[in-house]
């Protein structure tokens, strides 16, 4: 996926300064544990932090992993402006030590090391995302930075997987939660993350031009209840798609109108004037994609009618309608209404498109209304999704925990007043098994300094949480889950390669 | 509210700068309405959109209006790039006129007015609370950048006046939802708003640079976990607040840790040696600052020894400590534990300090937990509130809407199949009413052309979705609940005057 040519490196610029995180965005108790670290002088001591989700969200058995490529530009700009620091100097406790805020002024990731699973990964619950090593104080301050950029990509980036199973293979379905979303940077996260989770198009214009994922969108309500009068359509002609003189498409559409009234036994006298006047004014305008919303008034009294009438005079000119928008209703029922008409106009008038002819669905779709959807008979070709995916009604928060595993190459535990928040201490390694077919057995996690599983070779593990049970498995092949993305500060991917987004 | 000195210019450029919406941020279709707008000659025409939410956000009885003054920041700077212009010419159907792109080039805001509800009001749904006129394709463009920038705000602002409602006027509330934010500008979004909404601090560090908000924070467990013997501390002594040499701290807090446990009946043997010693480590970085988190391991057997320890050790050279931190557990139970134990040791050593020491509870909060809370015994001072706050997953969007309401000075209705999505037609007027004592007896929406309402004159109105049932009141005072904050192209005011903020 690309963008407009020529224009590729200014959408890189342009991402890197939208998505800039400065530094300074995280708990000022990062930077209270820095200065304790760094009096005590243990702030360069080797350290080793390790970033998980305990639940796969949801209530389902999967999560995607998102994030990573925002993650790997966070830290490859790590560094605090000198604003940065005499704010701190500010709001630190009295008597920090003058030499700690040249030492934050110097400080970058340049020793900082990440292994992390692919970017739009399925991963499970408590196994190890990310992996960052690093000078103890530096890996400390990463800390929400670090959470933040992946709880919720990989939450919305999850929650788009399951609208995508949901909807099937054959469904189309769009992202339009911009307006829903935690501000302007919430909409884009979600737009960017949702299109890797699964969706095929974006109605955010702005997500389009910076991660290359396809746009779309023809009108809303308020360009419908926006005309009243045909006097209000201007220009009034519209010259045949295999060219031509202007044909007058008023003229020509109130003829259709007629007689699709007549076919389906309507009155002419309850349609629209005003929207019979935006579609003729939007097919004018773009002949070759008209998809209006027709429930601004009455789907069958009006917005049905003044359909047909406009696509059947588009058809006559040789242009190719597209489809509806249903955004009110039982959108089931109006789906199946729809495509009858649309099947006995081509009966009557003898329009093939008319049987191409889309039809959108876009009302507070849920995961579930979704799975429901599916259930019942319904002929809706594409769905638009807005507030229940960006904002993940159903849980809106990953809650992935960022903990210290070793330091000084001494494992390090948290125990907590409730035993599920206890931490596995140590560097590990993981490995996804799979069987003869290439599917996946288990992910299986072991000390790194244990040996790795060798594909044929029997292994018994302990599912994670049950002690005493033993499982056994022999994989076919072994692969690592995690990779190198990051060493010496210099990214070693961006992150996005598994996905083919830019 | 103010950032530190000299550098508020820089940190209102800044603010600019990472919180810039570009006026691509918003839906394909907006672009196409534009086009077929521009097409039939109607671009110009005076239209005006309103913008209201339908149902008070979480079940309950109000809201509070926030984002206004990102909405202005983003109007006075509403202009397209080139890249953006070329990004639409690549996207938008075929056959669009050249022309149409240069036009795009040349808008501004500069014909668009807006009249609002000051920043953090209290309002109440159906409500018009931004009316926005202009040419009908500016206004319309704005839709959907001004959806996104009002809708998280005023939610999370109502989410954290329920929160201050529920904890009542005494106990100080801390918002740190960073990490379980909707991103970087998630999070920014939900510490300003929060804090206008009643929140008293934030954890944000850059939301305090920024905005000027009092932030908070002391340690994480992985500070705790990150010791494991006495051996890491250093320096081991610590100078008395009032002067003198130095203290061996090491030394004295072990003498002080066999009289808490023989006080408390505790073992020695089960506090843990490398809490101890982060405990340790942070008094002597910051003798002042001594808040810690005490439920790494246990706080009954360890936790809350170490900080009785330290903070006796710190009160016999004269420093005062701060409190505790409780993350984990039955946070009522283990506050009175806590509490008790404070009281005991004044009882045993004299140490009148300890009866001003806080206790901080942060675990999962939520507005109905901290409601049942408050029922309950406790002596938790402060609560810190991150998922349920920012997320707000009672209701994790508002829905406000932008509909037109009038054209060319014609009222513009939309009926839809859902009839409580209809809009209701024309430019109104809005009027807070007060009763003798200064309290609001209700919000009366008016036509604009109707006669505004005066004080002493009993009036008849219906209330909003009852066009049957007549009700009659005599207002004292009448105010206009939304102000002139945008005209040709200027901001009147940065919409943050009534809180206080910057």
């Amino acid at each position: 996926m690309a963008t407009c040519d020529g224009s590729e490196a200014r959408a890189a610029l342009e991402r890197s300064v939208l998505r800039r995180v400065p530094p300074l965005l995280t708990d000022l108790y990062q930077f209270t544990m820095a200065y304790a670290y760094w009096r005590a002088g243990r702030h360069n001591e080797p350290a080793v932090f390790e970033l998980f989700f305990r639940d796969n969200p949801f209530g389902g058995g999967f999560s995607l992993f998102a994030g990573l490529s925002d993650c790997l530009l966070f830290l490859q700009n790590f560094a605090f402006s000198d604003d940065d620091v005499e704010y701190l100097r500010s709001v630190l406790p009295a008597g920090t030590d003058a030499a700690f805020f040249s030492y934050l002024k110097e400080l970058d990731c340049s020793a900082v090391s990440v292994s992390a699973v692919p970017e739009g990964s399925v991963v499970f619950a408590r196994v190890p995302l990310l992996e960052v090593c690093g000078p103890l104080a530096v890996v400390q301050l990463l800390e929400t930075s670090l959470l933040c950029l992946v709880n919720y990509a990989s939450l919305v980036c999850s929650n788009a997987a399951r609208f995508r199973l949901a909807a099937g293979p054959r469904r189309r379905l769009m992202e339009m939660g911009l307006r829903r979303a935690q501000g302007p940077d919430g909409g884009l996260t979600a737009s960017r993350y949702t299109y890797i989770g699964g969706f095929d198009l974006t109605s955010n214009a702005l997500a389009g031009r910076l991660f290359g994922i396809p746009v779309a969108g023809t009108m809303a309500h308020s360009y419908v209840t926006s005309f009243s009068s045909l006097e209000e359509v201007w220009p009034q002609t519209l010259v045949p798609c295999g060219g031509g003189g202007p044909i007058d498409f008023i003229c020509l559409v109130k003829g259709w109108l007629g007689r699709v009234c007549q076919l389906l036994g309507s009155k002419t006298s309850l349609v629209r004037e005003g929207e019979l006047a935006a579609f003729l004014s939007y097919a004018i305008a773009y002949p070759q994609n008209f998809l209006p919303v027709i429930d601004s008034y009455s789907v069958s009294c009006s917005g049905l009618l003044c359909f047909c009438a406009v696509a059947l005079a588009l058809c006559e000119l040789q242009y190719q309608p597209l489809g509806v928008r249903l955004d009110s209703g039982d959108l089931c029922r109006q789906s199946l209404e729809v495509r009858r008409v649309f099947k006995e106009c081509n009966k009557q008038f003898s329009v093939p498109q008319f049987e191409s002819l889309i039809i959108v669905g876009t009302n507070s779709i849920s995961e579930q209304s979704l799975a429901e959807l599916n259930k019942k008979e319904n002929e809706i070709d594409v769905v638009g999704v807005g507030t229940h995916l960006v904002t993940c009604t159903r849980q809106p928060s990953l809650g992935c925990v960022y903990k210290l595993i070793e330091v000084r190459g001494r494992p390090r535990m948290k125990m907590s007043e409730d035993p599920e928040k206890s931490t596995l201490p140590g560097r590990k390694s993981v490995y996804r098994l799979l069987d003869t077919d290439g599917r996946p057995q288990m992910d299986l996690i072991c000390l790194s300094e244990e040996a790795a599983p060798k594909a044929g070779v029997s292994l018994t593990c302990f599912p994670l949480g049950l002690t005493k049970t033993l499982q056994t498995v022999t994989p076919a092949q072994v692969t690592s889950l995690r990779l190198d993305v990051f060493t010496c500060g210099q990214m070693l991917t961006d992150g996005l390669e598994c996905c083919g987004l830019l």
